[in-house]
């Protein structure tokens, strides 16, 4: 798996260096990092999730060492690990709850686990909010004091940070965009982690894209995408969906445009509330980014909206726009976390 | 003009002290508040708004020295005083921009006209902002390290706190709860600043309250409100609503659960958001608050709202109560501002 950072040399490289470990549901990305955000090795762990925590933590924490080891830096000068992981967690006690995606590893003290594999002492978060905090040190909010970062995948989630700090939350709860209400509609769509209606994850989230396309697709709306289903007898993605846009069909243009919408509302609220002067969509659904048409489009219509339900002031003063780091931002950003510990300790 | 908070006396105070000055659309408020937060001393001058800003600092001015005076505590004892002001404003420049209810005060450089008539350092924050942060500090959250207030007066304002630090944002629009959007529907009411449809500040302020209730009394509504509208020929205001809802009218009950239920999506959508553990709502439109049973029935009517849109721990772990320390809360929190930034400056 190779990294889109640039990798430094070592000798060019700037002390001290930091591990960040970023666990997804398939594989476990981890890199060394030097103090101005700089990769300077990359590699991944399979995840192995029916195997359980403790694995994986000790695999995680050998390939630091592998890594470590290859480029002959000594273990003692890197002074702490970032630990991103998916929730729920409860960061207060560095511990996994009931992560959806990592059914085998509920109620696991993740944090004390990887200090204890790794000997050093470990700064735990959510993996959005350290996707969120590598776009804020290295990524497309280098530039300024804060930021909020949309991630859209499989679920929409978020990381607000104001002023250099992360919004953790009183119950680890912070910066979830993906439960702010889009949608006070008494059917509006129900929350599948059972969190009630209306919240942008069911709308704005790969999911929640390929579930309403099927939906109307089943419903007989007019879309090259029915032949699709048809002759496939294929589950409908969000892949497909902007394929299909890529393509002119006035269906998956339209779907697009309407997430478009209801992300530019959950923005808005964002805005209004930790008006950070920078947006930042990341994760895999991002219709083509910035250098494709649809991309384009997406963008567009998120700006558009948020212009018609805010102030001119604010909507001058904020900056929208797609991430940059791709699926390094989770990995850099948990680095960055451990390296504000580690510089708030000294 | 009294203040609700028990004044200590200069025997028991701890010092430094600090002043707060709180502008209203009517009043200044200002008073003089120890190192715990404990009032020592309290007055108020007219705003006089059409007479200018640079005479109700001036004025101000005056008064904070007449109260340290009447005390005999030496101006140098004081380090540093705080300014909570209506926005629009930049905070970073310490400038009101275009304050609606201080029409002649567009583009003033209120921090430093008050810090050049005090001869002291001036911290400056909106004045929801600094209602939170009295709150926070020695009132409904004084146990707490995260807050969110919703004040419910004219518009509806905020302020969050996350881990001690206001959320004052990038444009000096963060905490602005008022905002947030409740109602995504196409037809949503429009916000009365120019920000777009669906913004809380149109469904659950004191104005939009008397509004909502006014177009259905004109729609012909049943209620004891209309004899009222005809006799008196005056204008419906939210506090009529609550009498009305007080005296067990149908109309005006069921507007004040609707009232709960948008607080409730917006409510929602800031702890999705801030995560702060605990919410509080300020502000005169309180429905007669904790010791009455209309009080007590909106406040449930906004935690029963709030359980249905968010997840089970979340609500475990997040306490919805009414502000305690009335219309003190804006100054002693602008002295609680300038004492967190005069001892980070130490």
């Amino acid at each position: 798996m190779s990294t889109q950072q640039p990798k430094i040399s070592l000798s060019g490289a700037q002390k001290p260096f930091f591990f960040g470990v970023d666990v997804g549901g398939t594989n476990i990305k981890i890199g060394l990092v030097d103090d101005l955000g700089r990769t300077l090795a990359f590699d991944s762990v399979p995840t192995n999730e029916p195997a359980g925590p403790q694995q994986a933590v000790e695999q995680a924490a050998r390939k630091c060492r592998e890594l470590a080891a290859s480029l002959d830096i000594a273990w003692s000068e890197i002074p702490r690990v970032g630990l991103g992981a998916p929730g729920t967690m409860c960061l207060k006690r560095g511990l996994l709850l009931e992560p959806p995606n990592l059914p085998h590893w509920s109620n696991f003290p993740i944090q004390q686990a990887l200090a204890e594999a790794v000997e050093h002492p470990v700064s735990f978060i959510n993996d959005a909010n350290a996707a969120a905090f590598g776009e804020f040190w290295v990524g497309t909010g280098a530039q300024n004091d804060s930021l909020a970062l949309l991630t859209l995948g499989t679920g929409v989630g978020g990381g607000f940070i104001c002023d250099g700090r992360l919004i953790k939350g009183h119950n680890s709860f912070g910066s979830e965009a993906g439960h702010i209400i889009v949608d006070s509609r008494p059917d509006a769509r129900l929350c599948v982690w059972g969190g009630g209606r209306g919240h942008l994850e069911a709308y704005a989230s790969a999911s929640a894209v390929a579930a309403i396309a099927k939906e109307r697709l089943d419903a007989g709306a007019k879309s090259t995408l029915q032949s699709l289903l048809k002759h496939q007898d294929a589950e409908i993605t969000a892949k497909q969906v902007y394929l299909a846009a890529k393509d002119g069909d006035a269906f998956a243009l339209e779907l697009i445009d309407e997430t478009a919408i209801y992300l530019a509302i959950g923005i808005t609220s964002t805005v209004h509330t930790v008006d950070p002067g920078l947006v930042v969509l990341g994760g895999a659904m991002n219709f083509g980014g910035p250098n494709c048409p649809v991309g384009k489009r997406f963008l567009h219509g998120i700006v558009n909206e948020f212009k018609q339900r805010t102030f001119p002031n604010v909507f001058a003063g904020t900056r929208l726009d797609f991430a940059s780091l791709g699926g390094d931002a989770g990995y850099i950003g948990a680095a960055g976390i451990a390296r504000q510990d580690f510089r708030r300790e000294q």
